[in-house]
C-alpha cells in the first residue's frame, strides 16, 4: 500500500471537528444544543444577490475570465475605491472564497520552507494553507489579559530569521474580535519595509467595525504599495459563505501576475457565485448598518452574560463576531466535551471551540474557548446561563 | 521590492494565451477567427440544472459540507455504481472542480520533490497543479505515428526511481483524444504494484467516446484498491464549466481522511455549483446519445477535411473532443501567430494550440497543434479551408 506525503499526514484535525462525535450525543439524546463553535451568519443573504441567482440568463454555465468577470472586477474597484483604496481592478483577481486567495498568497510570496509570522491565536485553517503551500508558521502570542493587542514590535523583530518572507495579520481578527489600531499598523509598516517582507492582510471581517472609528486597511500604509496583499471574501459580508467568491487586491505587478497563471490553471473562479457576488455590491449602507447594530447588540449580550459567571474574563471584541473567553476550568477541551455528551440545563447544552486549536504555540489556549455570537440573543442568554451552570457543575465534579 | 517565490516565478505561461494578442489584432482586423484553441463546448447545459439554480430556495447561502452536499454524493455513488464502480458515498469527495481534485491528489499522494509519471503531450494545466503541489513532472513519450498510444512498458519502468510516487494518466486524453485499452490499464496495473505507486486517472471526459466498445477505468484494475484516485469534473460532462464542482473518488481510506482535511480548510465547494451538478445527475442516455453523435459526426468533418490536407498527419481520435495534427511547417507557434496576425481567407480565420505547450520534453510537438472540435461542422468546415490555404501561403512566404 502506497504511503501518503507528510503533508497529508501532518494535516491537523480542526479542534472542533473533534467534538462533532460529542454533539452527535448531546442530539442523541434530545438535547437542543446552541451552536457558538461555528461562524455561519443567521443573517438573510442580500436579495438583489438571490434575485440574480434565480434569474441566471445563460443557457450554457461557461468558463469565465480566470482573473473574475470583467463587470464584477470592476464593480469591486468602485467598492474598494469607496473605501478609499485607489486601486484600479487591474489590481484585483476574483478567488474561490478567502481560501484560495490566502493559499495563492502564501504560495507565491513564499518559497517552501520559509517562514510567515502570525499573530496567536490565529484563524485554524490557516494550519492548513501553510501545509499546502509548504510553508512555515512563525507565531507571535498575543494576550487576553490586553484584548489581543498587537505586541511590541520587538516580538516581531526578533523571531526575523533569513527565511522570514511575510508577516500575515487578520483585520478584524477572528478569532479575537481584535482590530489594530492606525499606530500598530504603522509599526508593522517599518518592520516590513526594514526587512523587505510582503504584508498579507485577511480583512474578511472588515465590514463588521463597531468601534465607530475609522477602520485602517493595511493598504492604506504609505510606501508599502509592493509588499501589501489583500485578501477578502464575500463569505460574512453578505452571509454567502456557500458561493466561495473571494478576492486578492494587490498593487505589485509581479505578484499579480504570478497569482493569474495559477489561477489561469483552475480556469476561473466559479460562475453563478460571481454573479450574485455582482449584484451584492449593490447592498445599501442601510443592510450593514442593521447588521452592526444587530452584532453589536449580540456581542453586548454575550460580553456582559460571560463576564458575569465567576471567573470569566472575556474581552469585548472591536469587530467580527467571535471572541475568547477564558473559562475558570482546567482543560477547555474536555469541558467542552464533557458539555456535550454528559451536561444538560433544562435539556439544553452548548457547543463551544476550545482555544488551543487557534493556538500554534503548545500549552496556550488550554482555558480558553472561541465563542462565536451568530446566533439570536435570546439563545446567546440561554447558552450563557448553561455554561454557567456548567462550569460550577464541572468543578464540582473534577474538583 | 520583496521578491515573489520559486514557484511563483516558474509558473509557466500557457502557449494558447501567448497568442490571445494575436487574436485580438485578428478580430480588430474584422477577421472572423474559428476557435478551434479551446475545449468550451457550445452544448447547452441540462435544463434540469438550470432549473436548479433557479429555483434554488434558500434564503441564506451557506456553507455546505466540506465533503460535499450529501444528497448530492449519494446522487454520485449511484451515478458511478452504475457506470460499474462498486463504491458507497464515502469513497467520493466533492471538490471545486477538477482542477482542485488534481492539486489535492498531488499534494496528499506525493512529498515535495517526489515524481509523478506523465505520458505527454499532456493537459498544460498539470504543469502548474505540480507547481503548486511542489512535486516534478517526469514525462513519458508517445508518438502521433501510433496514435498516441501507450508505449511499452519498459518505457515506465526506466523512468522510475526513489522518487517516483504516481503515474497520472488522463483516459480519455486531452489532448490526444486517446482512449486506453484494457491490455494497457492491465500493464500500467502491473508497474503500479510491483513499486507500489499511486494510479491516479483524470476520466473527466470519460462520457465522451465514440469507439461503441466498453470503457475502462482505473477504478475497474483488481487488486489497485488502494492506488487509484479517480479525478472527475462536471464542466464537460454537462457543458457546465463554469459551475467548478468536481470529483475524487478513492477507495484508500488513507487519502480521503488527509483529503478530507484539506477540503474542510477551504470549508465546501461552491454550493449553487453543487445543487446544478446533481440536478444534472437526472440527464438522460438519450442526452448523451445526441451529444455523443453530435461530436462524432464533427470530429469525421474535422478529421477528414484535416487529412485531405497536403501533408497534414492527423490521428482520428476515439474520445474527449480533440485532436493532435502534424502540419507541413517549421515551427506550429510561429504559423499560429502569423495566421491570426498576417493571414486571411475570405475575411476569415483560425486560432489552434500549438502542441509544443503540451509535451515537458525540449523541442517535442513543434510541428504540431492541438484543435477542439468543439464547433458546428459549417464552421469546422471553414476552418479547415482556412488551414490550407494558410499552409500554402506560409510555406510560400516562407519557404
Amino acid at each position: 500500500m502506497p504511503q501518503i506525503s507528510q503533508k497529508g499526514k501532518s494535516m491537523p484535525a480542526s479542534p472542533i471537528r473533534k467534538l462533532v462525535p460529542y454533539a452527535d450525543i448531546a442530539k442523541a439524546k434530545g438535547r437542543t444544543v446552541y451552536h457558538l463553535n461555528i461562524g455561519q451568519p443567521d443573517i438573510l443573504s442580500p436579495q438583489a444577490a438571490l434575485d440574480a441567482i434565480h434569474n441566471f440568463p445563460n443557457k450554457i454555465i461557461e468558463y469565465g475570465h480566470s482573473a473574475g468577470n470583467l463587470s464584477y472586477r470592476k464593480g469591486l474597484e468602485k467598492y474598494y475605491n469607496d473605501l478609499g483604496m485607489n486601486i484600479t481592478y487591474n489590481d484585483i483577481l476574483v478567488t474561490t472564497g478567502g481560501s484560495e486567495a490566502l493559499i495563492l498568497s502564501l504560495t507565491v510570496c513564499l518559497n517552501s520552507g520559509d517562514e510567515v509570522i502570525i499573530p496567536e491565536p490565529f484563524y485554524t485553517n490557516y494550519n492548513a494553507f501553510v501545509e499546502q503551500a509548504g510553508v512555515k508558521i512563525v507565531p507571535v502570542p498575543t494576550s487576553i489579559e490586553t484584548g489581543f493587542a498587537l505586541p511590541p514590535i520587538s516580538e516581531f523583530e526578533r523571531r526575523i530569521t533569513p527565511r522570514t518572507r511575510a508577516i500575515l495579520l487578520c483585520n478584524p481578527n477572528n478569532p479575537t474580535g481584535y482590530i489594530y489600531s492606525k499606530e500598530e499598523l504603522e509599526s508593522l509598516r517599518e518592520i516590513v519595509l526594514r526587512h523587505d517582507l510582503f504584508l498579507i492582510c485577511d480583512e474578511v471581517y472588515r465590514v463588521f467595525c463597531y468601534t465607530g472609528e475609522k477602520y485602517h486597511s493595511c493598504m492604506d500604509l504609505e510606501g508599502l504599495e509592493d509588499n501589501v496583499i489583500i485578501v477578502d471574501s464575500t463569505s460574512k459580508r453578505y452571509s454567502m459563505c456557500g458561493i466561495r467568491v473571494g478576492a486578492i487586491i494587490t498593487r505589485n505587478k509581479e505578484v499579480s501576475a504570478a497569482m493569474l497563471h495559477f489561477c489561469q490553471s483552475r480556469l476561473c473562479a466559479p460562475a453563478i457565485g460571481q454573479v450574485a457576488a455582482e449584484a451584492a455590491l449593490s447592498a445599501s449602507d442601510t443592510y450593514f448598518e442593521e447588521i452592526r447594530r444587530e452584532y453589536m447588540s449580540r456581542r453586548d449580550c454575550l460580553i456582559e452574560g460571560m463576564n458575569s459567571i465567576d471567573g470569566v474574563l472575556c474581552p469585548s471584541p472591536a469587530g467580527a463576531f467571535y471572541t475568547i473567553a477564558r473559562l475558570p476550568v482546567d482543560n477547555a477541551e474536555t469541558f467542552a466535551a464533557w458539555m456535550l455528551s454528559e451536561f444538560e440545563y433544562k435539556r439544553q447544552t452548548v457547543m463551544v471551540a476550545p482555544a488551543a486549536g487557534f493556538y500554534k504555540t503548545e500549552n496556550m489556549g488550554v482555558d480558553e474557548v472561541r465563542i462565536a455570537y451568530v446566533l439570536k440573543k435570546e439563545h446567546l442568554r440561554n447558552a450563557v446561563e448553561c455554561i454557567k451552570h456548567a462550569i460550577d457543575e464541572y468543578n464540582s465534579i473534577s474538583g
